[in-house]
């Protein structure tokens, strides 16, 4: 009996996103490794023989490093067993999927991918189409925290670009990022944050790169969030009444739709 | 009793990339709108009392126009029903969900959205990470063929950058989109085209910028395909040998990985 590693896109939060091949492979499998963010309903797919490990333990207790995953994988896949690895959203899209797979091959372990819903969606579910006919016509997706903890300087190049951005991870970076949007004289593009999207206390913020900074909800925002960033933003119905409160200057009223 | 339409997002091709909420909707519908490439096996969801209209009829059929696909949503709404329309991919990545939305609603319709898996995904499926620690960190997501016919110009932006570029509906314009790399010194960027992606019948194909209007397979490469530009695509272990038939200079090899 030989084992086998399946990677599983868990999506972006309502556990019934996941899909209908992710479902069979949790019921198939015999140890699950999950992820902080993974939806709890999810781990009813999972049999009761099976082993559930969180590898991403919050609050203070043990949080599982990459070579310390890898490792507990192969662990478990070499004794001829089926591990399932549930991560949020889609496993390759800033997910370190690839270096999971990768690992496991080297092991002359099987593997199999599943992927799932990136958060990458989430706009468009909360009436923020990352592209729309007349406005733009494409989309730049940035992890804002890189391997040297820096911001991303693909930052820069979006602000100077007519492209949307969508940034990963950016909360805590939020300043530094609508800093650069002002240095390039984008003070006034439109500017979302959408927090735990697809689950019922998500929450959507408005404002424009100058202005967020003061919206009275900011302080609820809690990760996981995306910040999206462009004149699509503005053809949000809500846009313009939510950011009433926060513009200081009028000049959102140059935006053009 | 009172209509509603559920835009659902069939996933990229595998039938069982569909969300479980999509299933269910799927089996609750009265009336179901899908596209062409939407796969014959999820319509095995639909009750047999339900209407199942395909509005993307292909091979010289009649293919319903964008304002006879609102107007079928809106009559059948309209009487009480119950109206899934079934897109590929998103329903909101370069998808007009927001449009078919924001039409029915102006019609007083209730409406819902239910994310699906976008092709965004498929590249890391097929050994392509978008990203990786030490080569990038961020991509970005062009659809070629934009509302004039004319090229994006915001492929010339991307061939600037360090972002891999993922390029929807771009197979009719690879020339084009190459030729822009190569006026801007980025010949050699490695780059892949999948098509089919997810399906048994997929294919890919590896390239450069410069070399892959010459490799051997890019005939039988057919729509939906995706391409994807970027140093990142030569992690791919089969990208070396796929292209050492194909690349007339010696260019490649000065790629850092």
């Amino acid at each position: 009996m030989s084992g086998k590693l399946t990677l599983v896109g868990a999506g972006p939060g309502d556990p019934e996103l996941i899909s209908v091949k992710g479902v069979k492979a949790l019921a198939d499998a015999d140890v699950v490794l999950y992820d902080a963010l993974v939806h709890p309903e999810l781990l009813d797919y999972i049999k009761r023989s099976a082993k559930k490990i969180n590898v991403g333990k919050r609050a203070g207790k043990h949080s599982y490093q990459q070579d310390e995953i890898n490792a507990l994988i192969v662990h478990h896949a070499s004794q001829g067993l089926h591990v399932v690895r549930l991560k949020g959203g889609d496993p390759f899209i800033f997910a370190r999927g690839q270096e999971e797979l990768e690992y496991a091959v080297s092991y002359g372990i099987d593997t199999e991918a599943i992927l799932g819903i990136s958060s990458i969606g989430l706009p468009g579910y909360y009436g923020i189409p990352l592209t729309r006919r007349g406005i733009n016509e494409s989309f730049w997706v940035i992890t804002a925290t890189t391997r040297n903890g820096c911001l991303s300087g693909d930052i820069a190049l979006a602000a100077q670009s007519t492209a949307t951005a969508v940034i990963f991870m950016g909360l805590k970076k939020l300043q530094e990022i609508t800093d650069i949007y002002t240095y390039y004289g984008k003070a006034a593009t439109p500017l979302a944050i959408i927090s735990k999207g697809s689950l019922p206390d998500s929450r959507i913020i408005f404002g424009t790169a100058e202005s967020i900074s003061r919206a009275p909800a900011l302080a609820q925002i809690e990760a996981p969030a995306i910040i999206i960033i462009g004149d699509v933003v503005a053809t949000n119905p809500d846009f313009y009444e939510a950011v009433r409160n926060v513009i200081s200057q009028p000049q959102y009223q140059q935006i053009q739709l």
